[in-house]
């Protein structure tokens, strides 16, 4: 369906934006139980950088942002990173509760498994196949492989806290 | 703290982002009842446009992808389009069960109600103040105002299924 008989469909009204103007999807916070565990997974895994960190000492918890971009393209400067990170799209917020990865029997919930809501995020990639592949040699835990099931273009991946990653690419898979 | 000292300290080898060239953070998912409620909310109150509709009969869900982008930068064609949107990031996926909305009882669960594990999106605007002020125009529920708690220069609003919004903006707020 074409854009213009999609936003109909919806009753979309291309003239609110101007209301919003500015306005950025900024980040997607999930809570991690181990956060040295999630940032070596996120980052040697699927190439995200940690670019500002704050920890609340009073409220024994950490946050850390982290984001896909050249490292040439992050500000050093702590101050200028702060405020670049907030006007970029993309950011995963992990939030980290002091001590919860010392708790042998302390998990965090995915949302997908009862009670449901949140269910991933999700990684295209220029070769899904290729990056599968990738993911095995890594002894990444798989949720769903491309041959598993009917949708044999995407793959689900999980974190070391079992939250689902799809991951698929943006063009058609080749026989 | 210098973004190389942050790299360091959480053991990040910059070389890692080889492996990972051209992955990108596509999207995120949430579960939604009311597939046109939130369809309402996140384009007339956080200016998203929907760009893709998969309706899938057999197993009836429907998800649809938003993204916050200019419609002139939005492929009309159908098949461009989806592989156009599997190209950004910051696109936010709803999956909808057909016929959830019927249910007088039913809801998705938030992440931070218990059991506890995914937390919010946050969207960055211009300026806070101005942003909080028209969500309340337009009735918009709050977790958190900025006049509450200790945490003054952030908000929480809540979208049609109680998922937390977080609104803030890059620049310290001027008192």
């Amino acid at each position: 369906m074409a854009l213009s008989a999609l936003l109909e469909k919806f009753s979309v009204n291309s003239e609110i934006s101007q209301a919003s103007a500015g306005y950025q999807f900024n980040h997607t916070m999930i809570r991690v139980k181990n956060l040295q565990a999630s940032i070596n997974f996120y980052t040697q895994v699927l190439g995200f950088v940690p670019v500002c960190e704050h920890i609340n000492s009073d409220a024994a918890f950490t946050i850390v942002y982290l984001i896909r971009a050249p490292l040439a393209s992050i500000p050093d400067d702590d101050t200028a990173r702060q405020e670049w990170v907030l006007r970029q799209t993309g950011v995963l917020e992990l939030t980290y509760n002091h001590g919860t990865e010392l708790k042998p029997d302390f998990h965090y919930h995915n949302g997908n498994d009862a009670p449901q809501g949140y269910g991933h995020i999700c990684i295209s990639v220029p070769d899904v196949r290729q990056a599968c592949k990738r993911f095995e040699q890594l002894n990444v835990t798989f949720q769903k492989r491309l041959t598993d099931g009917r949708m044999k273009h995407i793959a689900f991946i999980k974190d070391p806290d079992g939250y689902w990653i799809e991951i698929l690419q943006p063009t058609p898979l080749n026989n």
